[in-house]
């Protein structure tokens, strides 16, 4: 395995609200020199995605519209870390805001990256047990709807069409995993 | 379910070589307003991962440095489609580019999302068989490292840290899936 490649300059070459875009000359252990761009992570930065069971077989999806693909797709609930919360916080809050459960139990399974050639976000995958019902109040602008599905069945969640989001779809294979080696 | 939202305006933000980040005004069906940023397709688009099989057991993964989280990760060749390029001739330069290989056999696995609130990009999983060998030049800056790997053992894999990609992850439990059911 090669040398990890040096940062020789890093830039932001643009920003919005919700993105920072930067540029990044990179040289290679072999001499090789590169620019690339990323969207690096925005101040607090972290992100949850949670695997909320009911029961031992039973994961609640949700319903939402996505902006980035402009329409709705049914996966995890998940969000952003506020600042001063850790993510199993977040994971906890996201859940009630967004589901209408809290859970007792919140396990740590993986973090993921997303596009780890040119976005420097990683997600945090939680699941959550031992649910209780409490909602709380989030900015959704509609309320989401939510769906109980069987964890055996994800070939049929996925043969919808409307589960695509590779996140959603690693964690439940993951979650899947985890259950059976208990 | 909710009817779909509306697009109400639309305007790009910023620009750069690989990056347009649009500013979007959706109403939704309750008449809620909000603004949603999101980062948009260039030019072509479109994106490829592959599950290049060496054997019926035996997948290539590739060691790479990804620039987004600035280290090297193990995980499926993937790549952009070029102009004028179907996302299977995409998926077969790419292997070639990548990890040495062409394939004779090309099925269209699944299209996943990535980071479906704020990203447009969607990429088309490919699984390649009947590989025979075959070199192309990439863009690549050093000679990626290829692993084969038995599909059985994912777990392993993800017990590594090194792939820590959504979308590899998703492609391989959906690999399995697949071969299982054949």
């Amino acid at each position: 395995m090669a040398e990890k490649p040096t940062i020789r300059n890093k830039t932001t070459i643009a920003t919005s609200r919700l993105f920072r875009i930067e540029s990044l000359d990179i040289e290679f252990s072999n001499g090789q020199l590169r620019n690339y761009e990323r969207l690096a992570r925005s101040g607090s930065g972290g992100a949850v995605l949670i695997v909320p069971m009911l029961d031992a077989e039973t994961v609640l999806l949700i319903r939402e519209y996505s902006a980035g693909v402009h329409r709705y797709e049914l996966g995890l609930p998940k969000g952003k870390t506020d600042a001063g919360e850790s993510f199993l916080e977040a994971a906890n809050r996201e859940l009630k805001e967004e589901v209408g459960f809290g859970a007792r139990s919140l396990y740590h399974l993986s973090s993921f990256s997303i596009a780890p050639s040119y976005l420097e976000h990683m997600t945090e995958i939680v699941i959550a047990q031992d649910l209780y019902a409490e909602k709380l109040e989030g900015d959704e602008p509609e309320e989401l709807e939510v769906i109980p599905w069987k964890l055996s069945n994800i070939n049929e969640l996925l043969a919808t069409g409307e589960c695509t989001e590779a996140r959603s779809i690693a964690a439940l294979f993951m979650a899947v995993e985890y259950f059976k080696a208990l």
